[in-house]
């Protein structure tokens, strides 16, 4: 019998499968916080449901709690002061292999159908979300709306279309039927059962809480497996939502709502080592650094373990056929969120001597002074520029006032008073001049409002370059500016040699650190940045296993068998 | 332009593409050696190109050859005496390194197309490699023409088919159009490029040299990887014959055959582990032993490892509904290839109180009486019980004689002068009657005609002795008779939890020890025996990448986006 959940999300499932077959454009959930899209009172409703939270103590209701912990730091200054449910991580862990055989043993179908009833009721609380991932990531709003709810839950969706194509592209069952000789046949009947992994477990960032932990949380849930959620210690309350949304939605399902709870802690208590290395975890979902990934990898080697870390990102800048789209769309990427995105430009590659523009040739001062006017002019009003850049951690904002000995100054960083938030850490992009020796300062990840311009003794170097720290460091992305085929074509090939995905020209609306769900594949799983793709088949594949069983069964009237053969050897009938 | 390999083999590909998602039966290579399926003088011309390789040497054109080896040890006493190239193992990553590129940048399709002519072309050649597999494994002949020749090219297909599919489930460009408001869009047309992983090792295995190395090296070549071959010592002649006609193929169709290579070895040259640890070796395929297997897990950790190792197989008596059935069935599986597949039953659990058949409730001591009974028949004529059994290995034979400590001996192991070779090591089944709490003999597998009869308190006991060894040391296969629905409902749980194939009820031509290609998968990936299945979509999903490239193309006059949305927020366009 069909879940009525099922029945409910049919026609979202079939249109996510469609999308992840054809990779055109496609969204569910829009992306516009526009009273037109979600009513006159949507924004206030969510902004007082948000405030109605701040300074109390978000109960959730799972076994082992041990106390209650504050440890959120907003970059914006907001006092946000909410109490989370500390908990023993075995008992988190035993609470979820309780609550699993019911979910284990649901179909496929009916798990798809709960997962996107999930994204829906997140869906509909989308501004309490909005303001919660705002206040704790010190993204700017309307950002925090789009990255932090309808981009999220694309992904989620995402998530749960590959995960539901995964466990039913081998049918549940199966009639084999063998000649045998004499007209006589061998019958079966084979059943084949997703048995999911196990106890999964996210380990979410600090900057995008549900962005990058939806994948791997829905990609888990959707395979059968219970899910722990662990937030970073300055980002839980986006989390915590999340899983208050999900625990409600399973039991109203008939479900156990501790198939989905949360791990808070004391930013010392090292919890996601903990349950990543207890044998009963058996799937690792991680965003963060290259050494707690690496750990991961390294340590929970029970478990499938799917890693998103640092990299370099790089752009190369050859030619152009519109230098003022160029400044306009690079700055726009270095501005937005302080280059706090995984997927921002750190490192740009010119060569020194410059590039051929429509305006004629441009030295490498030129060019670089053209990016650099571009970003001051996006920064340069304050009430504008927080809109953009957003606020950083105060680790962030030590890296910037360290950073400006790295390279000559090009953009020194600016403190901007947030208007709103007088406590806020804003700090326009700090940008450099380095050469191609300066490895050291543009050729390992140096996370923030920080980048590199590089001069190189022309393309073919900065491509060398390119591939050179790519391999070594990896990377989430890539672009290029050329208006001569055959530099593209070897930055192509640079961009497969070195798995990270190619943005090549872009002067529009559509940036070199931004990927659409269901289209744009987020991370290549080929180089160090990380271990799995955003998403695909890889990155869903391992996280359940199908079991075979068999037996004979009267074989059918009409055969199924296709075969060129009718003969058996009479002594070893091996099938 | 479609490849002419391509062309020729479409049917074949589409057909083995239907078959993978339906898992019903089907097989493209005959599997009866007859002369009526094969021709008049097929056998005698296989046996005649058999003979005139043997004593001389085995030449392939691959670079970096110091010398030559002749290492085979016929378990029939076949003077093989057959001298393959010993290669540096530096040359042969050099070489493949080198062949890699216009392979790696062919299209999934020419690549399935080349894989399969090379499949047809071993076919072809199909009676030589059944001598090849008979002499150096000690499979019966029929045995060896079967499983060595046709099931393994059937495998091999099958790794083809999941190859290509993963390869184009991604489509190769896609046009992608976003509305960004007032009638405006934003227009992309992307290409998804599939780049391969890197240099794949197989390590072959000397029971099943071919069966159980073609997946892995058409699944790694199929997707874009030059695939080096490393033979186990005793069963090097198969592999040599597979690489020779890989390399045929690949040159005229305009390849490089160092695409494909042999790394024939010293049986202390210990290669496969100096391959392994290249970090320019990224894939390993490996059948054998659980210490080695599990070394390669933990040290080549660069590389995308598949292993399928040790494991203790188990069949549960419960009850019966045809007890000569059940004895004729299990009698076969422990007597076929004396038990030397890695799918071969190693312990029976029963209950010491007996169970309930047709012909009343027999004891414990009257259901393995009856089983050894059917053992002795099928083994009792000497002519006859070496087309079944085969022959064994000095270790195996010298296995067998001290296992008979191991419990109380049911039915002694018998050396078989063999009719046709005098110096052939021939072993009937030892079977042994142990208790549940004998788990350090049952409980370890015991590679060889060796099997357990293992009494229990009851089903109950049974089911749990299953669960604990096979979640400790692994299993590949598990069997039920039971009359009894609760029993089989309990028993499809166990084999669930503890991610093992499960055969109920086998009474006829079907035995728990064979798995069909196309519709039966070969280890889960779930359990200690094996990290990967034969075939599914995890088996070569993590084989290549999908590099993606991006750029702004014209709008189309007819948009493809499907959106519930078009509005679109002024200040920040997130994708």
């Amino acid at each position: 019998m069909t879940h009525p959940l099922l029945a409910k999300h049919r026609d979202t499932l079939d249109n996510a499968l469609a999308a992840i077959a054809d990779r055109g454009y496609f969204s569910i959930y829009p992306e516009s916080p526009s009273p037109r899209v979600y009513g006159e009172t949507a924004a206030d409703d969510g902004k007082a449901a948000f405030t109605a939270l701040l300074g109390q103590r978000f109960d959730i209701d799972q076994p082992g709690v041990r106390d209650h912990v504050a440890t959120e730091d907003s970059p914006f200054g907001i006092d946000l002061g909410v109490e989370y449910p500390r908990t023993e991580p075995g008992a988190l862990i035993d609470a979820a292999t309780a609550a699993w055989p019911s979910w284990r043993d649901a179909d496929p179908a009916t798990r798809a159908g709960v997962c996107i009833e999930i994204l829906e009721r997140i869906h509909k609380d989308v501004f309490t979300m909005a303001n919660a991932v705002h206040a704790t990531t010190g993204q700017p709003f309307v950002m925090a709306f789009q990255a932090g709810g309808p981009h999220a839950l694309d992904r989620g969706l995402e998530g749960v279309a590959y995960g539901y194509f995964e466990q039913t592209r081998t049918p549940a069952t199966s009639y084999w039927e063998k000649p045998a000789g004499k007209g006589q046949v061998l019958a079966m009947e084979k059943t084949f059962t997703v048995v999911p992994r196990g106890v999964a477990l996210v380990v979410a960032c600090a900057t995008f809480p549900t962005w990058n932990s939806y994948p791997g949380l829905f990609a888990s849930l959707v395979t059968g497996n219970p899910v722990i959620v662990k937030p970073h210690p300055n980002a839980v309350l986006p989390l915590a939502l999340t899983v208050r949304h999900a625990r409600e939605v399973l039991a109203e399902a008939g479900f156990d709502p501790n198939l989905v709870t949360l791990a808070a802690e004391r930013p010392d208590d090292r919890i996601a080592a903990s349950l990543a290395t207890d044998p009963r975890v058996r799937i690792v979902d991680f965003t963060g650094s290259t050494s707690f990934g690496t750990w991961l990898e390294d340590n929970a080697r029970h478990a499938a373990v799917y890693t998103e870390k640092a990299g370099v990102n790089t752009v190369v800048i050859d030619s152009t056929e519109d230098f003022k789209g160029l400044c306009r769309n690079l700055a726009f990427t270095l501005c937005l969120y302080s280059g706090q995105m995984c997927t921002t430009t750190q490192a740009i590659f010119l060569p020194s001597d410059g590039i051929d523009t429509p305006e004629g040739h441009l030295s490498a001062d030129e060019v670089i002074a053209g990016i650099a006017g571009a970003v001051e002019k996006l920064t340069g009003d304050d009430a504008k520029a927080v809109e953009l850049i957003g606020a950083v951690s105060a680790g962030v904002a030590d890296r910037v006032g360290d950073a400006a000995g790295l390279g000559e100054v090009v953009l020194a960083s600016r403190a901007i008073t947030h208007p709103s938030y007088p406590d806020a850490r804003v700090r326009t992009p700090l940008l450099l001049k380095v050469t191609a020796e300066a490895r050291k300062s543009y050729g390992t990840e140096c996370f923030g409002p920080i980048a590199f311009f590089v001069t190189t003794s022309g393309t073919a170097e900065s491509l060398n370059l390119v591939r050179e720290v790519v391999t070594e460091q990896g990377a989430l992305t890539m672009g290029v500016y050329s208006t001569d085929d055959a530099v593209l074509d070897a930055t192509e090939q640079v961009s497969r040699d070195v798995a990270v995905h190619l943005s090549r020209n872009l002067y529009g609306g559509v940036f070199v650190n931004q990927t659409a769900a269901f289209s744009d594949f987020h991370a290549s799983g080929g180089n160090p940045a990380a271990n799995a793709s955003l998403v695909d088949g890889a990155y869903v594949s391992g996280r359940f296993r199908v079991i075979e069983s068999r037996r004979h069964v009267p074989p059918r009237a009409n055969s199924l068998s296709r075969t060129r053969e009718r003969t058996i050897s009479p002594l070893v009938v091996l099938v």
